[in-house]
């Protein structure tokens, strides 16, 4: 057996998960194990080296078929140092860990930070599989994003390409003040944070809505359930994150002409309600010849994504 | 003398451009013939060809060192086929330029639009210089635009990138209708045809403004010299325009995070006071590591861009 496999690996606060894939980008084998960054960098990191042998020890290949390892993190990483610079997660600062992951597991070892990750992972073999070039949206806590041009991530002049989420989509008037310092940004009003505060806004003012009877924490998926059940304040909240979503894209589409817009993270689970509404804004704000062939879909690989396109980076 | 020369062509309705580049894309020998569309489609075709020879038999270099040519036309094109597909300021549609001019010259024949070859040339040897990921505007009669990707130009997936006029910019309320059927278009504000209109209808419902006092049709140069005078309106106007600018700068920052945004055409003439307004908006609208080390500057080459970066066709 001569075929070479990519491990990837996805660097959370609680877990790190690894997967082993082929050149093609099927995940044939995953492995789980505890973070504990608790125990400090030096304990995380000899965790992934452990998680990496192991999966690999447990698979039908050899040490030798290993081609690297790629890894993804929340977080600011300088990826052509290999360094994590912050990744409050997993409790990270200025940690060389391409030196390091090579030193103990002598292959090649790439990184990038998770959106980046993620995008790769779903353009390579989810939902953007055939495409080379494609814009990822990834919406969760936040609306991060992922660029790939050519088949590869593109990472812009300072590493920062593919900040959609805090493209300033809200007018003026209407604008909230982002995370980031700045105002409407697309990541206040369509991310799950942006959504459950329009949500928890409208029961404080006590807007007539059926989400006024959960008792506990409203989440991202109570709001969507309540849209689908017709709840209008609901469907209105939905509705708002979809418009900007798709003003967005009518951006993206102008300075980019991408054939493919991929759609995941939590939010993205709203399904048709959200993405017929970002698909009708897109038109509307879009000229034809920029729509043409251009598609906005799910994403397809879920949370594997951020593995898949891990062990990606080692080909793309 | 074995060094290589890249000729570039600049097709426009009234006159051919033609220029002799370096690989370093000085322009050294250029010249200028009429067009005579008038005459018909295999006219130009022939003009061209004719102006071609012409200069590189008038330069001190030989037909052995030209590479080959490279043009610009504004209008559609279809780069893969090398066909213009309309360019209604020459009167062509469906003409299979480059087979027609590689059967004709001999040599090797790129074509693309007019604004990628201005940008191409803009990021060659002129504003962008030495940076390998940039952003071209150029303010005309439209908003036209370029990027430039790892010293390329980027076509995106139906070679539509870079329309960075149609992103949509101004908020529903105040958007007008543009050319391409969508509402608030950037160049429905920052082109000169934006610019006057606002000047015009200023004029019209009899807005307190030096402007009314010209007598002939306003230009963009008049509305720029009464900013500069201290005329309120046309300030007004230039800020306006200048703050769309701003913004979809701001956008096209979240998405690809370019070095630089290298601005010319017409109404960039304007100079500090539209580009001191940009980059304010700028500044105000993107997260501050997308700012970090990104510059705003005028376009260097002129209306040379064109001629320069049809010749680069052949190099980048």
């Amino acid at each position: 057996m001569s075929e070479k496999i990519y491990v990837g690996v996805d660097l959370g606060g609680t877990a790190i998960k690894v997967g082993i894939c082929n050149q093609e980008g099927e995940l044939l084998h995953t492995y789980e194990g505890p973070t504990e960054k608790e125990k400090g960098t030096d304990a995380v990191i000899e965790n992934i080296e452990k998680y990496v042998r192991l999966i690999v020890e447990q698979s039908p290949y050899t040490w030798d078929q290993l081609v690297g390892v790629g890894a993804g993190v929340a977080g600011f990483t300088d990826l052509r140092a290999g360094v994590i610079l912050l990744a409050p997660n997993i409790g990270f600062r200025n940690v060389p860990i391409r030196a390091i992951l090579e030193e103990r597991i002598g292959k090649t070892i790439v990184i990038d930070n998770d959106a980046n990750v993620a995008a790769l992972g779903e353009a390579w073999s989810g939902a953007g599989k055939g495409v080379t070039d494609c814009v990822c949206y990834t919406l969760g806590t936040g609306v991060g994003g992922g660029i790939i041009i050519n088949g590869k991530i593109y990472q812009g002049f300072a590493g920062l390409a593919g900040e959609i989420g805090h493209i300033s989509v809200v007018p003026d008037l209407e604008a909230i003040q982002c995370g980031c310092g700045k105002m409407g940004c697309l990541e206040t009003v369509s991310s799950a944070t942006g959504i459950i505060r329009m949500a928890v806004e409208a029961v404080e003012r006590g807007d007539a809505t059926s989400l006024s009877m959960i008792e506990s924490k409203i989440t991202a998926k109570d709001i969507f359930d309540a849209a689908k059940a017709g709840d209008e304040v609901s469907i209105r909240i939905v509705n708002r994150a979809a418009f900007y979503l798709g003003k967005s894209m009518a951006s993206v589409a102008a300075t980019l002409n991408p054939e493919r817009f991929i759609v995941g993270g939590g939010v993205s689970k709203a399904g048709d309600i959200l993405f017929s509404k970002i698909r009708e804004v897109f038109m509307e704000c879009t000229p034809a010849p920029l729509q043409q062939g251009v598609e906005i879909i799910p994403a397809k690989l879920g949370n594997d994504a951020g593995i898949v396109g891990a062990a990606g980076l080692l080909l793309r």
